[in-house]
């Protein structure tokens, strides 16, 4: 599996200077986040990555699209179509999408539901006349209230099959789903319905901190099987990159380079001994 | 629905202060926790219970069971026997098992929910012998690597159908399960199957405290959704208690009056706007 670097595990470091990173390190995908593009504009980083040669494997992200409040949507809508033309611009045909929680006040989580697939159903066809196509990334349940109502592959898929496979698909990070007792079945899926459009790799660390957001570790560092995961989308057909995205205060405050060198080392450590 | 007080909810009354606490409070179940039990002995606890007319909705808890070196997992099953007994002794006939995390070292995580099967059909039968049943508890998937490998309903279920309904059956926390997307298929099934055991109520607040164990809110203060809940266990044909337990260092903290009034007067205002 080839690896590919996503931006957010070098949060302090600029697009240009992450994409440095990854060249002189010999990783040969990058994931780009909006912030960081939106700093230089799209045209300077389009150009940036097209001198790097490398291959940018998402964009993250857009998504929240929870808001039932007219002009709440609206925003949203209206951002997602602009981060459509970010990804589409950058060169990457996967918008990565993280749902949104619960409307504030709200506890209605069949209606947030609900509105992500709507949502989607407006944004799916625009996106398709970009060339770029919306992975829905289920986030670990324990986000379900503040960031994502979308918490397993299984209900990804669901709302992913109203639309043709070209337009919208799922993203499976290790993170987020390697609790699921339904993971085998929903991978596999995945994979038959041709809805896998990215693979992330990141560990479960315990404590967690104080903001769960930030409690992700190196691969390695944790307790999640990766050699097992990496042969369910393996076996379901993903011949793509291994994206790894961290979130963790501690990794954001190391030097980059290191970083990029740990996230390296621990991707081949773990092809050598899973054979992926 | 009638209320049952799980006495974690008042950590640091005794078990005679938490059943003179219920009674005065005019709540009439309460949900024992086996170190409060042991505290005083079986006997002792059994003669305040039978004085109080409490009706004993469960006794918390048995499990960890996911242990696989062979000292480490008999231990375990001699002290769910003992559980069993405790169980029997202070008149409940349903023991809540936590099945437990990954073993130390392990990130095996089928293996360890094979752990957990196997372990409750060694179990089963000598509960059933002793008129009660074991309660598979699905804990939050933010609990799968250090406390349960057990994190949906539909999973507890499918370990459950094993036995007879007489047996094994399942928990439903509206903490752990409320983000399932599978939540209403899932009750459905557990009523239809027999397996619903014990039905609690505890909010999803945020954030999340740094001991993730202790993030737990009284009924109403959070995120979840309790009125669609207890249609969906009345529906199953849930005809049970509600029973409140509460994991939270401010709550443990405060007069555990205070916390039983405040406890029942969520508890009828729930019943109150949900009907039930």
């Amino acid at each position: 599996m080839k690896l590919s670097l996503n931006q957010a595990t070098v949060k302090r470091l600029t697009l240009a200077e992450a994409v440095d990173g990854c060249v002189r390190a010999g990783i040969p995908g990058i994931g780009l986040w909006r912030d960081r593009v939106q700093e230089i504009g799209v045209e300077a980083a389009a150009k940036i990555i097209g001198a790097s040669g490398l291959k940018v494997t998402s964009l993250c992200r857009g998504g929240f699209l929870t808001a039932t409040a007219a002009e709440e949507r609206a925003a949203a809508l209206a951002d997602n179509r602009k981060a459509v033309l970010e990804a589409a611009g950058v060169g990457t045909d996967v918008l990565i999408l993280v749902v949104g929680g619960l409307p504030t006040g709200s506890r209605d989580l069949p209606a947030a539901r609900t509105a992500v697939a709507d949502a989607i159903a407006e944004l799916a066809p625009f996106a398709a006349e970009n060339g770029v196509k919306l992975a829905i990334e289920p986030l670990h349940p324990m986000f379900c209230a503040d960031r994502a109502v979308v918490s397993t592959l299984g209900q990804a898929l669901d709302i992913a099959e109203a639309f043709p496979a070209e337009q919208v698909g799922i993203v499976v990070d290790t993170y987020h789903v390697w609790w699921d007792p339904q993971l085998p079945e929903s991978i596999a899926r995945a994979g038959r319905e041709r809805r896998i459009l990215s693979y992330q790799e990141c560990d479960w660390i315990l404590p967690l901190p104080a903001d769960t957001l930030l409690g992700r570790g190196h691969v390695g560092d944790g307790h999640i099987d990766f050699a097992r995961i990496r042969e369910l989308v393996t076996a379901a057909g993903w011949r793509g990159f291994a994206e790894v995205e961290i979130f963790n205060q501690e990794i954001w405050d190391a030097d980059g380079d290191q970083t990029i060198a740990t996230v390296r080392a621990r991707h081949e450590a773990l092809s050598l001994a899973s054979g992926s």
